[in-house]
């Protein structure tokens, strides 16, 4: 599996989009509205960050509000996400999502429970 | 420039490693004591997560005191750590590290403080 992209809560998509931009060389890839979040996509040459704004309630508001902006969780690619989910049960680890669903992008995705990944948020991603 | 690792900090390295391994279908390809800390890079296909387990009081310790185990920066590699501070500078970030240090594998490493960068601990690697 590779690394997919690194997700970053933050409450000015735009602005720290700029700054990665100059930081990294980057550019926007691709950006979208997902539910309550606008997402910008900025691509390096072997992944993304996924910057992930608010525009109302919902899961990210709610981490900006009890950690404040930064990193949020680390997306790694696969090409069978039904049995990297498999392998991530037959482990022990807590599955936040059973089954793939659609995310941002129109990828698969599902995510692992911090609890049970060393407190990590990962994400399945599969395009 | 592209990812080269997520940085994790964990009080179990190696019960994590077995883990990810497990998940990402991934390796140990380096280990190392650096300063107070036992360090583990397991290889993805491209790119690494490093497992940062304190032996010692440290910046990692107090971290997961004050945050608990999970995502602790993430790293960018420039092929010219030099310039890439020296965009960052311009762009208004704060430097941690002026200049380059020696970092964990040998590489050139520096790092930018996360309340200029979106609340994302960044560091440059240089290999």
């Amino acid at each position: 599996m590779n690394f997919d992209h690194a997700g970053v809560a933050t409450d000015d998509a735009e602005g720290l989009a700029f700054l990665y931009e100059d930081l990294f060389g980057c550019e926007i890839a691709h950006e979208e509205r997902f539910g309550e979040l606008r997402v910008l996509f900025l691509e390096l040459e072997n992944g993304y960050f996924e910057l992930l704004e608010p525009q109302d309630d919902g899961t990210i508001s709610r981490y900006l509000d009890d950690h404040g902006a930064g990193l949020h969780h680390v997306a790694v690619e696969t090409d069978d996400i039904e049995t990297a989910l498999g392998t991530a049960e037959s482990a022990g680890v807590e599955l936040i999502d059973e089954a793939p669903r659609r995310g941002a992008w129109g990828h698969r995705v599902a995510f692992l429970h911090p609890r049970s990944t060393g407190g990590v948020l990962i994400e399945f991603v599969e395009h």
